[in-house]
């Protein structure tokens, strides 16, 4: 008999009719007489509302007490899932990570997993049981509760697949897989019914919104296959796995755009060793990531440096920065400039030269300037104004003929 | 070192404020250098809205669900309370029940502690840490998380400090402790200083709100002293424990009077054998504890039983019997009354006769008609109208000298 995991995202069981609908598709998998593990987030909301209590108890709330306080997001959703199997008639029982043998290192809120023993998930379902196990949450080798951080539902699902061999791991979510575009800014964007792993990474770190990479890294890692789909219809969604079949010619699966960045410019350095380390010191001591870096050296021996951030770091970055170089309290010291960054991704590359060229002169045709460019060995992005962003992704769509 | 057991409702940690008195409190605790236990009850209206949720899902919810969804209630608890003590400079660590080692049976939604580790509550308390444990759960020797029912934290307190030898349990509520008569009632009620177990387990099961009698069962079972005592001054409260002070001619300890019991009276039974337990089979079914019970033969060879129940299950009732004598449908077959259960409680009766004379004289000069007893060793008690009640508590207050 076949054993499928399925996954369901926080709003996807956002509230107690969203959870019915859940049982019923959940019940139409277990029907046709497969195994079922469901993999389950906090109700949307939820986690939110937790983080703010604990704020405003304690703003700087300890990792250990945070994660004891959000995991009870998921097991709330466990146990009302499990309820809602049994009023359809369906033998269904929940288990918190613990109780799924989901041992991880001690790292409160970002916990690695060490190992899935899988408790007794194997005999419920060989007693015909859904079994419903808490995304998100795993316990420490000392007994105590831990989460993944952001993601961590996905990781969940995907090692619980690996672990006990599943045929089938569905990330189940509001969209109908992994397009070409988004669909919203390409209307002939085009479903992919297969991509491999270090692509569906490249796209993750490019504002592709459905998964985090940390989860498709996990999966690369044990090689477990995972298929992106719908919760709403039965759409079959974009598979993602070791290998994909290469066609001659293709060079770039997909274009993404992430407008979510934004350029911080820090201007008139000393031009010595060091200064470009200080800066990035800064930012690793405040946990921002930083995403495309570009140096230059200016008049008088004094260098200019850019780099692209999360929107949401932006002010964290410039404040910590200022706060280093205290002497200097020019306003234009550090600047930021709000900024879209546009990808194309593709293992083709690897084979075919010329992607960047592409890439360039399309943009150049459609008149989009380039403010920064970072290249991987499958992908090349670059920094673009906001308003042309659009226009770019369907200039780029069409260029790469991925219409087709 | 001193070593000291709080406990607080979910009254006292219902929002974030209410949270950082109790993290004040506990620090004037922590401060004096007594190490301290904190136990905690869910925000009150969580575990309300938890079974709201579940019964919209599921009118029959499973109990093992019910218990994992019930407990993340008290988790949430214990992670804030923590983060507030953080906040306030105090080193303090969260336990489940799983984690302090609370070992029940398996009897969901009503477990009974087996055993009670600890976990390493004692290391962390010789670190100088204060432990605060999540009250009204336990595991099951099957790892399934198990919750104890109504006044369940209390239980979990005590259950703690017996274990742990602590050398003070206090249950902290919104009283001052335990008094001669409801003091909204009677001016010039005054505290009980002590009181034993039997007489508090009398006072638990006639209208006393304080405690659950479970909780005193397991006080009396393992001779662990606690205090009840308000969380908003710190005056003495009441001291419960195996041996007072026997004084003499101290008849009654109390007064206790219960406005929420209805009297429902089933009419013209066949008076043959059996009858009266088919009545009380189906109470028993329908999990209705029954108090008071009067059985009269009525004219022609026909018996007439009146019992009392609590308010909220004597529509239940009803039903029930109307269902089971289904032959019989006349309007006044059975009958509901609203009525007042009048109590006076002290171990003194055992050694002194003349309580229920001076009980009932007492009632007569006051023109309060009883209409139905019941007595146990140290308790009389009396079901009376309800708008006569306040007046019977006063006349029973002055009688018994309780204000002396």
């Amino acid at each position: 008999m076949a054993l499928i995991v399925q996954k369901y995202g926080g709003t996807s069981v956002a509230n107690v009719e969203c959870i019915k609908n859940v049982a019923q598709r959940v019940k139409q998998t277990w029907d046709m007489g497969t195994k079922v593990i469901v993999v389950v987030s906090a109700r949307s909301g939820v986690t939110n509302e937790l983080i703010g209590r604990a704020k405003e108890l304690n703003p700087r709330p300890d990792s250990r007490e945070m994660d004891l306080l959000m995991s009870v997001g998921e097991q709330e959703t466990i146990a009302l899932l499990s309820m809602a199997l049994h009023a359809l008639g369906v033998p269904a029982t929940s288990r918190t990570g613990a109780q799924a043998g989901i041992l991880t290192d001690d790292t409160h809120m970002r916990a690695r997993i060490h190992s899935i023993s899988g408790g007794d998930i194997v005999d419920q379902l060989d007693e015909g049981k859904v079994v419903i196990v808490a995304g998100f949450q795993g316990v420490s080798i000392n007994g105590q509760v831990t989460t993944f951080g952001r993601g961590g539902s996905d990781l969940t699902a995907i090692a619980l697949a690996g672990a006990l061999k599943a045929d089938s791991c569905q990330i189940l979510t509001d969209v109908d897989g992994v397009y070409t575009a988004d669909p919203r800014i390409v209307s002939d964007a085009k479903k992919i019914e297969e991509i491999n792993y270090e692509e569906m990474l490249e796209l993750a770190s490019s504002g592709f919104k459905v998964m985090q990479s940390r989860a498709v890294e996990f999966a690369q890692k044990y090689s477990i296959p995972f298929e992106v789909r719908s919760s709403f219809n039965q759409k079959p969604g974009t598979i993602v796995k070791e290998e994909t079949p290469m066609l001659e010619g293709i060079m770039v699966t997909g274009v993404a755009l992430d407008r979510n960045q934004t350029r911080l410019t820090v201007t008139e350095l000393p031009d010595k060793p060091g200064t470009a380390a200080e800066i990035f010191n800064i930012l690793a001591e405040n946990d921002i990531i930083v995403d495309m870096i570009v140096q230059n050296i200016g008049r008088g021996g004094v260098a200019n440096i850019s780099f692209t951030v999360s929107r949401d770091d932006a002010d964290r970055a410039e404040l910590g920065i200022r706060k280093h170089f205290s002497d200097r309290t020019g306003d234009d010291f550090v600047s930021q400039t709000e900024i879209a960054k546009l990808s194309v991704v593709g293992v083709g590359m690897r084979s075919q030269p010329g992607a960047a060229a592409k890439m360039f002169d399309s943009l150049a045709q459609a008149n989009v300037n380039i403010l920064m460019i970072s290249t991987s060995e499958i992908k090349i992005s670059a920094a673009i104004e906001p308003g042309q962003a659009d226009d770019a992704v369907r200039a780029l769509h069409d260029e790469f003929n991925l219409n087709q």
